[in-house]
C-alpha cells in the first residue's frame, strides 16, 4: 500500500488560528495522509491522533519504502482495517513533519517563529483536526483513535465535541499528567532549553541545533517508556561488545542502545516541537471540572480505553480515571487492561490482545453503520 | 555536638594505591570524620559509607551550623549512638569532599587528573576504607553501615573481608543495578559528557565547568529517588506561584523544585566525581559468582538488610536478591521491609519503623560485645 503524503493550507491571513493561549497563526498548512476510501455518505471515516512524536505517515508505505509508525494497526485486513474504512492521519499543529510548528517561517517577520510561536494546548490540535475534516468534507467520524498524547487529543475532542465522533478509543493515555511525568517533561526541557546552541530558539538562523539537550531529553523519554521488566529482558546487564570492558564510553548493551536512539532521533524531530508539544502534555487536564463529561449527555461517544500493565508512564490508573468519570457521567464504556511486559511502547507494538480488542470494538462500529 | 574534618594521606608515592582497574594513585589524602570515643580494647567501631553524593560529614554539626547528612541516624540517643559507638564516616576515594578524585591535581603533571583518574570499582573505596581502620588502629568493626551505594561498599567489604566485621547493615542497596538503573545512568553521564563547557574532563583548567549537563544529572536523579506517590503528595499539579500561567518557564511546583535540586547540587558537588562514582555503581556486580559467598562461612558476618517499599530505585526485590544469597550461604541475616511512601529517598528519613529496626539490631551487637 504506497501512499502519498498530502498537505493544506487550512488557515491563512483573511481566516487565521486563534489558540486557547490567545495566540493568533496566519498561515497554517497540515500535512497528512488518507488510507481506504471515503463511503458515498461520509460515514465510514477514522481519524488518527499522533503521540508525541509521531507524524501523519502512520501506515502504508512511502515511496521510498519507509512504513508508516502505525503500520501493525492500519491497513487492508488490520485491526483498523482500510478495506472498509476511510483513515486520515495529520501531523500535529506545532509538529516538524510538514505541519505549521515553531520552527516554520512566521511570515509577518520572513524568519522562524522560535519561542515566538504561541503556546499550544491539546485542544488547540483538536480544533486542527476538525479543520482538516470539514477541508476534507468530513464533519462526523466513525472513530478518533490515539495512543498516548493521541488519545488525550481523542478524550478532549470527544469531551468538547462529542457530536463529532461516533466512537473513540484511547490507549495508553491520561486525562492529566502526573507530577512524575512532568518532573521528566521539565527535565528534558531544561536539557534543551540550557544547551548552548539553543540561542533562545534561534538556533535555526545561526545554523546549529541543541542537539544535546534534544538527545538527552530523548534518551530519558526512551528510559520512560519501557518497564524495567522489559529493559531486563532486553538488554540485562550485557556488555555491547563481548566483555565488559571498564570506561566511560558506551559498554552496556543498554547504553549503545540509548545512545543510538538519541541520535536517530536528532534527524526526524526538533527541538521547539519537542518543547511544545511535551508542554502541551503537561497543561492537560481535561477531567478536573465537575461538568467536564456534561456535553456527552447530549451525544453520547462509545469509548474503548486501554491500558497496558507494565506502563508506568501511563499507568492503568490514570486509565481507570477516565473510565470512572465517563461512568459517572453514565456513557458507554468498555476498558481493557492488556498484560504486556513492554511498558508504555506497548500501544505501538502488535500485541494479540491489544489488536483483537481494537479490532472487535472497529467490528461493533461497522455493524453499527 | 560540634565536629571537626580530619584529614589523612592514606597512600604516598611509597605506598601507592593500586586501583583494581590497574591504575596508580601516588597520592591519596581522606577527608574523615569520627563522633563518640573508642573505647580500650577498640571494640565498639562503627564505619559509615556514604551513597553517591555524600561526604564524610555524617553527624553532629560543623562550627558553622552545618548538619551532618545523617544527623537523624548518628548521635546521642540515636540509633547509632554515639554515647556507645565510636563513629568512623570517611569521604569515598573519587570524591570532591576532601578526599582525593579525578579533581584533585595530579603530583606528576600539576594539574587537575580529569578523565587520566583510574576507573573506580566499589572494592576500592573498600581498599582505602579498610586503609583508613590501619590508620586509626582499627581492624575490626563492630558494625559497617551504609544506604544506597553505602550498602553497596558494606556488602563487597563484607563478602571479601568478613573477618573486618561482627555486623553489616545495608540499606535501599543493590548487589547490582538493573538496566534501568544503568540507562539512567547513561544518560546523565551523556549529559555531562557532551556538555560543551567539559572539554574532555580538563573543565578546571579553563575556569569552567559542564554545570548544565551535571544539574540536568542531578535532576533525573531526583526524580528516581523519589516515588511517584511521593511525587503526587508532595507537589501534584500544583502552580510554583498561584495559578498556572502557562508558558516554558518554571510554572509547577514540581519544577521549581528539580531546577532548586539541579542548581543547588553545583555548588557542592564536581561533575568529575559524579562521572567516576556512578559508574563504579554501574560495574558493581558482586553476586554474579557462585561462591560470592565463601568467605563468610570462614568467618560469618550478622547481616541487617533493610528495603523500602516505595522504592523504585533499588526495590525491595533487590535486597531479596542479596538475603536470598546469604541465606544459601547460611549466614545469620535478617531482612526488614519498611512501608514508607518517600521512595529511595526514605534511607535519609527519620522514618519510625526503620529507625526502631536500626536500632534494635545494634542493641544486640552491644549486648555481644
Amino acid at each position: 500500500m504506497i501512499v502519498e503524503p498530502k498537505s493544506a493550507r487550512l488557515y491563512d491571513a483573511a481566516h487565521p488560528l486563534h489558540t486557547v493561549s490567545g495566540g493568533t497563526l496566519s498561515e497554517v498548512d497540515v500535512a497528512y495522509e488518507t488510507y481506504g476510501t471515503l463511503n458515498a455518505d461520509r460515514s465510514n471515516a477514522v481519524y488518527i491522533c499522533h503521540a508525541l512524536t509521531g507524524d501523519a505517515h502512520a501506515a502504508g508505505e512511502h515511496a521510498d519504502g519507509k512504513p508508516g509508525w502505525w503500520a501493525n494497526m492500519i491497513g487492508p485486513g488490520k485491526p483498523i482495517d482500510t478495506d472498509r474504512w476511510f483513515v486520515v492521519a495529520s501531523n500535529l499543529l506545532g509538529g516538524c513533519a510538514g505541519t505549521t510548528g515553531p520552527s516554520s517561517i512566521d511570515p509577518a517577520t520572513g524568519e522562524t517563529y522560535g519561542l515566538d510561536f504561541p503556546l499550544l494546548l491539546v485542544s488547540d490540535f483538536v480544533t486542527v483536526h476538525r479543520r482538516l475534516g470539514e477541508h476534507l468534507g468530513i464533519t462526523r467520524w466513525a472513530a478518533c483513535v490515539g495512543g498516548s498524547l493521541g488519545g488525550m487529543q481523542v478524550l478532549d475532542w470527544a469531551l468538547h465535541h462529542p457530536e463529532d465522533m461516533d466512537n473513540a478509543i484511547i490507549v495508553a493515555a491520561s486525562s492529566r499528567l502526573t507530577a512524575q511525568n512532568i518532573a521528566f517533561s521539565a527535565v528534558a526541557r531544561h536539557a534543551i532549553m540550557r544547551d548552548s546552541e539553543f540561542h533562545g530558539g534561534r538556533f535555526h538562523e545561526r545554523g546549529t541545533a541543541p542537539d544535546r539537550g534534544l538527545s538527552v531529553a530523548r534518551m530519558m523519554a526512551h528510559i520512560t517508556y519501557l518497564s524495567d521488566e522489559a529493559f531486563g529482558e532486553k538488554f540485562g546487564r550485557q556488555a555491547q561488545r563481548g566483555e565488559l570492558s571498564r570506561n566511560f564510553g558506551v559498554d552496556f548493551a543498554v547504553e549503545s542502545y540509548l545512545e543510538h536512539q538519541g541520535q536517530k532521533f536528532l534527524s526526524r524531530f526538533d527541538a521547539l516541537s519537542y518543547l511544545y508539544l511535551s508542554r502541551a502534555m503537561d497543561y492537560f487536564d481535561c477531567l478536573s471540572n465537575d461538568d467536564a463529561c456534561a456535553l456527552l449527555g447530549r451525544s453520547p461517544v462509545r469509548f474503548l480505553v486501554m491500558s497496558f500493565d507494565s506502563d508506568w508512564r501511563y499507568s492503568t490508573k490514570d486509565s481507570r480515571r477516565i473510565v470512572r468519570h465517563l461512568e459517572r457521567a453514565r456513557q458507554p464504556v468498555s476498558f481493557r487492561e492488556i498484560a504486556s511486559p513492554w511498558g508504555h511502547d506497548s500501544f505501538l507494538l502488535e500485541i494479540p490482545d491489544y489488536h483483537d480488542t481494537v479490532r472487535a470494538f472497529l467490528d461493533r462500529a461497522w455493524e453499527a453503520l
